[in-house]
C-alpha cells in the first residue's frame, strides 16, 4: 500500500519546484516505466495495480489497488504502473553528430513529440533554453512514448552554449534560405524556436545559417507547428 | 446579448450529433473566424466581446459580455470571438494533384495538425474514413489555426474510394519501402493510418505502394506520431 508520507511525496512531484528540489520525477504507464528501467534509469519507488506487471518490472514493485493508484496519479485515467525515478545526470554533449536545441518551447506535447523524433532520427542530445518547458513534466513524458529513455536532455543558457560551440549552427526561420537549397553538413546544431514567436533575438544573433521549409503553391498557412517543422528538418538532415 | 434559445442552440453544437443534424458548427478565436469569413464561409451568428473586433468581422456581429462568452464557449479560457458557421459542401476531388486520405485517425489534435500541414503543402483535398474524428470538433478547429478554411474535407467509405480512384495509391507502413528509394509521381493519394494500429487491413488491401520513413541508426522508437509522419511524407512529395 501507499503510506501517507509517500502519497504526499509523490503528489509533490507533480510540481516542478519539488522535482528540482528532490531530483526525482514520476513516470506513468507500463511502456514508459519499462523503457526507463531497461535503459538503466534508477527507480526509487514502483507501483502496479495488477499481479504479473509487478513481476515484469522487478521485485521491488509494490502491488496497490486501482483506487490507491488514482490517488497518486496525475492523470484522469490512471495507468496500471507508476514509478518514481531519479532525474539522471545529462552526459557530455557529443559535437561530432547533430544536436537539436530548443529556444523557449512552451507546449509539453510539442517537447514530448520532439524527444520522440530525436529518438527516431538517432539524435542523442537535446539542448534546451532554461525557459523551455521542463522535460519531466507528466504531459511531456506521456508524449515521448518512452523515447525519453534514449535522449539526453540538458537545460542551459542557450545563447552562450551556441556562442561557445565550435560547430555549424542552423536555425529554422520563416524567412530563412530554403532547406532544399542548403548544403547540410554531417554534424552541427539545429535550433528550433518558440511556438508563437519563433527564435528569439538573442539566440538569432548567434545563428549563422538561417533555413526555412518552403511553402508549396500560393502563401496560405502562416507557419508550421514547431514539432512538425522539426520532423521535416530532421528528415532533411538524415536523408542527405 | 445571447438569448436563451441561442445559448441552447450553440451549446448543442458542441455535440457531433447536433452538428450533423443542423449542418452547423462553432468556430472560436479571432484568427479562425476571420479566416473562415475571408474564405467566404457563411456565418449564421457572430459574437465578440470587444468593440473594434465586431467592426472588423462585419455589421452582423453582436457585442456580448465576457461572462456571456464563457457561457457559449467550449473552452476553459474563452476567446474574444465566436461564430456559428454553415458546414460547407465539399467540392469535387481533384485527382490531378496529390490527395491525403486518413484511415481511422482518432485524435483531434492530430487531425487539426494534418489539416494545417495540407494547407502548408498546397494539398486542397483531405479524404477521411467515416470513423476518422470529425473535422468540426472544437479541438480540431483550434489545432488547424484557420487552415481549415483552405482545405476541402470529405468523409467517405475509404476502401471503396481508393478502389475506384484511377491514380497511384501510396500508404505509410512500418515495413514499407523506404520513401527515399521510392519514385513519387506528381499526383496520387497518400494514405495515413490510425495512431495505435496504423492502416487497417481492409484499406491496406487496396494499397499498391507501401512506403516507410527510415529510422536512423539503431532501432529505438517504435513509431512516429501520425502528424509528424504526415509532415515528413508531404515534404518528400513536394520536394521531389
Amino acid at each position: 500500500m501507499v503510506v501517507k508520507s509517500q502519497l504526499k511525496y509523490i503528489k509533490s512531484l507533480q510540481q516542478k519546484k519539488y522535482r528540482m528540489q528532490y531530483k526525482r520525477f514520476v513516470a506513468e504507464g507500463f511502456k514508459t516505466v519499462e523503457e526507463l528501467l531497461r535503459a538503466g534509469w534508477k527507480a526509487e519507488l514502483l507501483f502496479a495495480t495488477e499481479t504479473g506487471l509487478d513481476k515484469e518490472l522487478g521485485s521491488n514493485t509494490q502491488l496497490i489497488s486501482p483506487k490507491q493508484m488514482s490517488q497518486i496519479s496525475s492523470f484522469k485515467t490512471p495507468s496500471k504502473v507508476l514509478g518514481v525515478f531519479e532525474v539522471p545526470e545529462a552526459g557530455e554533449v557529443d559535437f561530432t553528430d547533430w544536436i537539436v536545441a530548443l529556444d523557449k518551447v512552451r507546449d509539453p506535447g510539442n517537447l514530448g513529440t520532439i524527444i520522440r523524433l530525436c529518438d527516431w532520427f538517432g539524435i542523442t542530445h537535446l539542448v534546451c533554453s532554461t525557459d523551455t518547458v521542463e522535460a519531466f513534466n507528466p504531459k511531456v513524458l506521456q508524449a515521448t512514448m518512452g523515447s525519453i529513455a534514449r535522449v539526453d536532455i540538458t537545460y542551459t543558457d542557450l545563447p552562450s552554449f551556441l556562442k561557445d560551440a565550435d560547430v555549424p549552427v542552423f536555425g529554422a526561420f520563416m524567412d530563412g534560405k530554403s532547406v532544399y537549397d542548403t548544403e547540410l553538413p554531417s554534424f552541427g546544431i539545429l535550433v528550433m524556436g518558440n511556438e508563437a514567436n519563433g527564435i528569439s533575438k538573442e539566440v538569432s544573433d548567434v545563428i549563422r545559417n538561417k533555413i526555412s521549409i518552403p511553402q508549396y503553391g500560393k502563401p496560405s498557412a502562416e507557419s508550421l507547428n514547431v514539432a512538425t517543422a522539426t520532423a521535416i528538418l530532421l528528415n532533411e538532415l538524415r536523408r542527405s
